[in-house]
């Protein structure tokens, strides 16, 4: 039996999951946080629902693993490091290099710090968590798995932007999306659902969370997705702005005279835009729901958010000629019926039906739509760090 | 008999068109150029195909309608000023305020002056324009024709974007859109094409110039449009970039030593983008299909504007939930057999037979679809100078 870690290595956070393999046991779950401030937390999950937590200063990532380690054995949830064969580490930016889950051998590490400028505040942080774990536990199998490698097969009709080509050669200016781990997987669950080969589908998976984005999937590869350059673009999410007309920005700057410029209205288009910028209530769904029915601004940006996840349906279909499967997953995917039902609604006239029992019904796998919907409609719960575990064995055979 | 000409006034330009009304006939159009620069120059075309041009300094606007009168009464076009009872003014913003064509007294040109912010180098060229026929011929009704007056009818949920809403009331950042004179005609006529009433069908109209714009209309209203807060954004255009990340925007400004800031960034935008920036070949169409066979970068230029025409199609059937029409127009929209023919072959899966030798034909409103073809696409030929001329004729009543 091995044992594999997902990692999650932010700025100052280190996010794990233990698994048991090929098992696919969560054996334990957690997050280090505010590693280097003063009132840093561990917080763990094992055994049968059992919760620890403890608040202690973690002076930098170095620490976090070692305090991680020791809470594994003190727990009893390992007995010693040689048990933990292989480490998946969560990667943002990829580039065009990273096609796939790769090995970090020198020559990949490297690498991931070359592409540091399509990822500024996430590739340093991933290669902070990378060389701790190198450190403490040289015999494990270090693993990057890559949140735009899935959409490393789109035709570059879909990844060109409309701007000089040399932007592209140059800078790699182009679209790389995000999200690819969990697009991949939940395309494969719905395939399962559908009983059909993944390879033979349409799908439109639409993973809303915080950051929320929409993948055309064809042939089982990624044909397009929304989100562009960096994952501030495309639908309308929790506080990140999608989609702009850029000459809207230099006018808001020249007018704010709380935006200095382009650097400070990227901060705020990605803080305090979508549904809490049109709100003005919150970032979250559920409060934005619950406000909606007495609130003008809240109804809106549900309105919105509704429109945005429709359009790039219609984009998507178009792009495809077609469409079998409609998958929701993450956060609002998985858990909003009202949100399944209204972009159902609005899907009417492709011959979709909502099922409005199944709908209602949370937890599970399960189609939303029924059974004669002419397009499927599925909630699929997604596991980027199942994948992750999956993809490290994978390398390690 | 009433003479009413459409006026077109740029920041060094003044198009015109002079009609008799309501026959419809045209007398007379043309072109003074270079205002302000030595090499000032006048085209006039009039009667049977003849053309007179003349090369010589224009110094203002003011000498601009000067010369323009002296001509038309030389040329016998008109017997005195007298004779012209209405000028129609096509004004590139109109803000919330102006909803439809409008009378220019001293309320409504003051508006147009508070609303240069919107449209800093169109509307005050316009106002120059108004200001010199006035002057000139203060007898005549002088009428304002907004090319944003048309999509005042969009829903909320189509014109605020995905940002704080505050920047909305405060600065009046939404999507206003643009050629929505063109939209607006070519809805019409293609209403008239199809046999039925406008306000019982669902269309999209692709005005595709150097400048290009999709529209979504229903219940003969404008429901949405591709242009945003500028005519910078939507679909890819003869030089103008469209939709872009804008986190990749501020990457460039750092990356690329000859863009200093989000201005110098716009201007790059609006010149050197689409078409041109893609193929590398030129900003026309004509020249870069030309180019295509042999030549990567000019195919994928081709590629990129016939995706996004097709993705925007497929968005707006999603917003109104279906499609019954179809209209290219406009320069490109007009004339390219070719990308009429890609747009209708990518969109097969909605019932679209192409009438190859009707898409081969020039020069006449027409269907460009089989008779059983289930989305009925038309080639309509636009005329907005004609739309100036009959709104100051409705308005002069």
């Amino acid at each position: 039996m091995k044992k594999i870690l997902a990692i999650n290595s932010g700025s100052s956070s280190l996010k794990f999951k233990l698994f048991e393999m090929p098992a696919e046991k969560v054996l334990a779950a957690g997050l280090i946080e505010r590693i280097g401030f003063k009132d840093g937390g561990v917080t763990l999950k094992y055994g049968a629902g059992q919760v620890y937590t403890e608040t202690r200063k973690v002076s930098d990532h170095r620490v976090a693993v070692d305090l991680l380690m020791d809470l594994l054995i003190e727990f009893k949830i390992i007995e010693d490091y040689g048990e933990i064969t292989g480490i998946g580490h969560r990667i943002v930016a990829g580039g065009e290099y990273f096609k796939e889950s790769t090995i970090i051998d020198d020559e990949a590490e490297a690498k991931i710090e070359q592409l540091i400028p399509l990822a500024p505040l996430h590739n340093p942080a991933h290669l902070v968590g990378i060389r701790a774990f190198k450190k403490k536990l040289p015999q494990a199998l270090e693993v990057g798995v890559f949140d735009t490698a899935f959409h490393q097969t789109m035709p570059e009709e879909n990844f060109i932007y409309s701007l000089p080509y040399e932007w592209y050669q140059k800078y790699n200016a182009r679209r790389y999306g995000a999200h690819g781990t969990s697009h991949r997987y939940v395309a494969q669950e719905a395939a399962k659902l559908m009983g059909k080969p993944l390879a033979d589908l349409k799908l439109i998976t639409c993973h809303l969370g915080a950051g929320a984005s929409l993948t055309a999937i064809k042939d089982g590869k990624s044909f397009d997705t929304s989100m562009g350059f960096t994952p501030l673009s495309g639908v309308t999410m929790a506080t990140r702005s999608g989609d702009v007309d850029p000459s809207l920005l230099s006018y808001l700057i020249e007018k704010d005279p709380e935006i200095a410029d382009m650097s400070e209205m990227i901060d705020r288009l990605n803080h305090d835009a979508s549904l809490l910028g049109i709100s003005g209530v919150s970032s979250d769904m559920r409060d934005v729901l619950a406000a909606a029915p007495s609130n003008h601004r809240a109804q809106l940006a549900v309105d919105i958010f509704v429109k945005n996840i429709v359009k790039y349906i219609g984009q998507y279909i178009a792009e495809m000629q077609g469409v079998d499967g409609i998958v929701f997953t993450a956060g609002i995917g998985e858990n909003s019926q009202p949100v399944r039902s209204l972009v159902m609604k609005r899907l009417a006239y492709l011959g979709i039906k909502e099922d409005v029992v199944a709908n209602a019904t949370f937890g599970k796998n399960t189609f939303v739509s029924t059974p004669d919907s002419k397009v499927k409609v599925m909630r699929i719960m997604t596991d980027e760090e199942l994948v992750i575990a999956r993809d490290v064995q994978a390398l390690a055979r």
